[in-house]
């Protein structure tokens, strides 16, 4: 990774990514016409907003898992989430994808929080902190309108019983090699993190055991996870007879700040889900823009969307209406969009988004337990 | 090790062990008169058998524990089994001690049952067989006659949701370094493998946590296992606030073979808790001992007991009388006891013995629910 300018792992995302490279690095497969096509038929005649824009770009055998579905075979959807803070909106586009397309194909979501990852990799969190997170993030995860009686919230530390039989036998095909080349593991890594990556992909064969037959797995997660399925569950699959989980991967929200993804570790450069709406409003108004230094130069140049983050907030969530996307980033473009009338505009979206959010989020409070499994 | 011809370590004991310089090697302490004074106290005014004869014959911090029982500090006995196979004798030996170091000090006793562990090394078996046993050598144990309310055994992949919360924080302070210098682990080794000295170290802390107070630890078992204590759970207690769990360490029955620890894996040298007795006995008829080839030479020259593995089974367990066994190593060394006969009285005790123990281990059955902990 020494010639280029950003980095992409697990744990960290840092500097400009470039998609198309990593398309190519990952070795997995950009989502083609023929593909859109079949996922337009199940989208109601139009592709989601996140697949139109590409914000979900590539994916691992998800044309497999088309035709299986076509045939009579449902799949099951499995993502997760880390929790180590609060959740931003960076972490909820995914599942606002997730939750759609358990609408589209009415099937079951697996929900993993890694409680015991995120407890292992941060020096000052505790088990406490992680669990509470984990928690926390749960109701995020249920606001943002996933079905009841067909959604799985779980974190590993207190599903770990039915997890780690599944764990230990993915682990008995995985040497520190492997997991070494996979994930850059050093001999200073503890062996916590050692073993994570056989619990992260223990789900992906969770329901085929839960149910006593094999179920297509198909995992909507941003691009960075792409190590724990390409690395140990694609790999090991096979040899536990199970089929190889299938992928969808997304892009990272940009933070409000110059370059880089939204990030937990640079507050204010990211929206939480519990951010006051006004403390909200206020990030925006500071955010980082394409535009140009005086309002002088924005009429006569115009800005640059391309590098924009907050152009970025209205394509992954903000303007679902294409034509007047089109139109913003147009008039950005020819200098008739002022930064500041744009910010203010997202301001007010993601104010109101926060306030709806945090209502359902409340509502969520009573229904946790509907939602989560234990052993 | 190259120098010497024996090798302990938690996966192979090969050779003839010298004890002695396990001590010094792996830095334990001798069992000292001062220590038996202390302990003859507790054992009503004689020493255990297994102490006089030095089947238990090693310590750390044994000292410590008995001072603070003495000053009020009651401690609990951890110890376990790896169900690899059906027990055998040399499996018990430790088991009894421990079971009687319950009832002299009436304390609380925890048994680990490391299904995962040997699923995990053991290519051949699967799951479910070290599941099941695990049940199986559960009967052993409960028929040695351990307190009911005061024993609690636990299969890791069933008790694992309390045991990984501490398994985790233990693991956050071992790097892959640490283990693979006290184990001999190297980039081969599966990470389930890698992360289970932190499964078998959680047990130390397990009372102490479910109490929520420190309560001190005394692990009676067989040397070889002292890597987990001395590298893992001893070098991180301070670390999460737990006393350093403190042991006793006992030797290796000998197999009915020439020289080596008895081992399930060569059935013929040893005996299982389900061998029919009349099968035991012929075991016993045909085992290796330290006589002369003929009877001519055994009158004239003496058999040799120190090497002789049917002399060790008197002394490990079936001749409780130090009188007697003193009589029988000076009639073998004289060539008065021929090993015809000597072989002869202990298959009988061992069929005896089987008998015995086959009896409680079927009443076992029912009781094992009173037994056993699960999340």
């Amino acid at each position: 990774m020494s010639d280029r300018s950003f980095v992409v792992t697990p744990w960290e995302v840092k500097g400009e990514v470039d998609y198309e490279k990593l398309v190519e690095e990952f070795g997995v497969q950009p989502i083609d016409e023929e593909l859109e096509e079949k996922l337009r038929k199940y989208m109601g005649g139009q592709l989601h907003m996140q697949i139109r824009r590409r914000v979900f770009f590539s994916h691992r055998d998800l044309d497999w898992i088309l035709d299986s579905y076509e045939s009579g075979e449902k799949f099951f959807l499995y993502t997760g989430r880390g929790p180590s803070g609060h959740t931003h909106i960076g972490h909820i586009i995914p599942w606002i994808f997730t939750k759609d397309l358990q609408r589209y194909f009415d099937v079951e979501v697996y929900f993993q929080l890694t409680d015991d990852e995120k407890f292992l990799v941060k020096p000052d969190l505790s088990l406490e902190d992680t669990i509470s997170y984990a928690y926390d993030n749960s109701l995020d995860v249920i606001a943002c309108g996933f079905e009841k009686g067909k959604t799985w919230l779980f974190l590993d530390t207190e599903y770990i019983k039915t997890l780690y039989s599944i764990a230990v036998r993915i682990a008995k095909h995985l040497t520190f090699s492997t997991v070494k080349a996979v994930f850059g593991f050093t001999s200073s890594t503890n062996i916590g993190v050692i073993f994570f990556p056989a619990v992260q992909a223990a789900p992906c064969f969770l329901p085929s055991i839960l149910k006593g037959r094999n179920i297509p797995c198909l995992i909507p997660a941003a691009i960075d996870q792409d190590p724990y399925w390409r690395g140990v569950a694609r790999a090991v699959a096979p040899k536990l007879g199970f089929y190889k989980p299938a992928q969808i991967h997304c892009k990272f929200l940009p933070g409000l700040g110059r370059g880089g993804k939204m990030s937990a570790s640079q507050p204010e450069t990211a929206i939480f889900t519990t951010d006051k709406p006004e403390v909200a409003e206020a990030k925006i108004m500071q955010a980082y823009t394409g535009g140009q230094p005086t309002v002088r130069e924005q009429k006569a140049k115009g800005g640059n969307p391309d590098v924009c983050p907050v152009y970025q907030y209205y394509l992954f969530l903000f303007e679902t209406d294409d034509a007047k996307l089109r139109e913003r980033y147009l008039n950005c473009r020819s200098g008739s969009l002022l930064c500041g009338d744009c910010k203010e505009t997202l301001a007010k979206r993601v104010s109101s988004f926060l306030k709806d959010h945090q209502k359902r989020r409340m509502e969520a409070r009573n229904m946790l337990e509907d939602f989560i499994l234990r052993d």
